[in-house]
């Protein structure tokens, strides 16, 4: 009888799998067994560290929020969820996706930091096809993260226009931490991480024919740019949000307090059949 | 400002990981999400599958069985357990451990496959220090898989003579499956794998001054012991459980059916203060 021991364990469990009837579970599983023990190897993980990774992830689990919530954080924090949409869409022309995944999160796990009264943002955009086509009747959902819905302010949904073209009166959100009283937050601490957001406007947009777009925009110059506590930024989805003394806004709004316009366009893929995120 | 993508984002983590105060967290963390980022890339991983993965363990930590029962009994499928065990003892004289994190899970998982008469099988053990002295008053804990409490045959406990020496008269356990209604036998099922384990009694030793024993003892010539679902079988913890006709067994008991003998020693190392799983 051959010893297991932690030269041998790796390839004995690999080997379990040789009689997998689904080869890409079998891939995956036999890429992460190699990875894992890889990782416990390096680190010389001992038997109280590995009870207490258990116990960090089974609470994580059991936190509220959505089934998954706190681990997508988890995953969002660790730079693993922008890795996976990364790599997946490549290849394509449209405008980048940002954290997918996490919109749950955000939505159940926000902390609701707003002042009851805010000042406007006039948001106008356009959407598009890869080819350049505009979009019309594509739906718009525009989430402001710290605005909560108790305060009616939360966002806004329309569709676009003949030309593709949509416009919005949100509230500007404000810079936002991600949920930090879980154990999520517990581990940002213990590794002297912030758990800021810069202030972002999330956009969930689909049309038919076309990949659903979840994606954020930034606003340029905003602190929190660079050590966004999630890692969602990306070059291409900061913008310029133009501030603007009380005053009559393009939609014909009179704004008493200064308000902010915002334009931006979207280009949505067409539709593909790879595993997106459903 | 620079882009993050695949390329860039694992980078990116471990920077935000450099003020951490507490310099093992950031070791291992470290570590981590470079060994994740790393199969995440070699497989392809898509959102589909990352969505999958995280609701997978979330399924795994609600599961019944104590709060890490079924993320524990997953961890010894994948080998993680062994794996941990087998490099913190490495150095060490003493009898091999086997499975110490999962002795929850057994005793909250294990199916109850006891019929309400077994053969009885008398065991004989002698408990010593790693320089051979004997070790008196240990504490010795015979649990036996597959027979229930319910039954008041799950197992014994007694404490060895002046001379190091136990002896107690348990049923044979019977060869077991791990609980595979969870989560994790929909993977075993998945990978082509069985859930059964080789027959085995557990041992949990304890001793003033030295490290407490987890471990099994297996039999010789059990079909399983090639394969046992968890990796916990060490050809060292493999004795010869010897079967006799019915008659007197060494304990004076008459059996009226056939009943088994087992011997084996057990040697204990002096505490240490590394990090053991209370």
């Amino acid at each position: 009888m051959r010893q297991i021991d932690e030269d041998t364990i790796t390839q004995a469990v690999i080997a379990r799998h040789a009689a997998a009837g689904d080869a890409r579970l079998r891939e995956v599983m036999t890429s992460l067994v190699q990875h894992l023990h890889a990782f416990a190897r390096e680190v010389k993980l001992t038997e109280a560290e590995w009870a207490a990774g258990l116990d960090f992830i089974a609470e994580c689990a059991r936190r509220g929020g959505g089934p998954r919530a706190e681990l997508a954080l988890l995953s969002d924090t660790l730079g693993l969820s922008t890795l996976v949409q990364a790599q997946q869409r490549r290849a394509r022309q449209g405008t980048e996706h940002s954290l997918a995944g996490a919109v749950t999160v955000e939505a159940a796990n926000g902390q609701d930091v707003a002042p009851l009264i805010g000042e406007p943002c006039h948001v106008r955009g356009r959407v598009s096809s890869a080819d350049g086509r505009p979009l019309p009747g594509a739906e718009v959902q525009i989430v402001v993260p710290g605005r909560s819905a108790a305060h009616g302010t939360s966002g806004s949904t329309q569709r676009t226009d003949a030309e593709g073209v949509f416009a919005a009166r949100v509230l500007v959100p404000p810079q936002q931490a991600i949920a930090h009283d879980g154990p999520v937050g517990a581990l940002l601490d213990g590794l002297g991480r912030t758990p800021w957001r810069p202030a972002h406007l999330q956009f969930v947009i689909t049309a038919p024919g076309h990949e659903r777009l979840v994606t954020h925009v930034f606003r340029q110059g905003d602190r929190h740019l660079e050590a966004d506590a999630v890692f969602g930024v990306r070059p291409s989805l900061v913008a310029d949000w133009v501030r603007h003394g009380p005053g009559r806004m393009p939609d014909g709004h009179a704004s008493a307090v200064p308000f902010t316009t915002l334009e931006f366009s979207f280009v949505l893929n067409a539709n593909t059949t790879t595993g997106d995120t459903p």
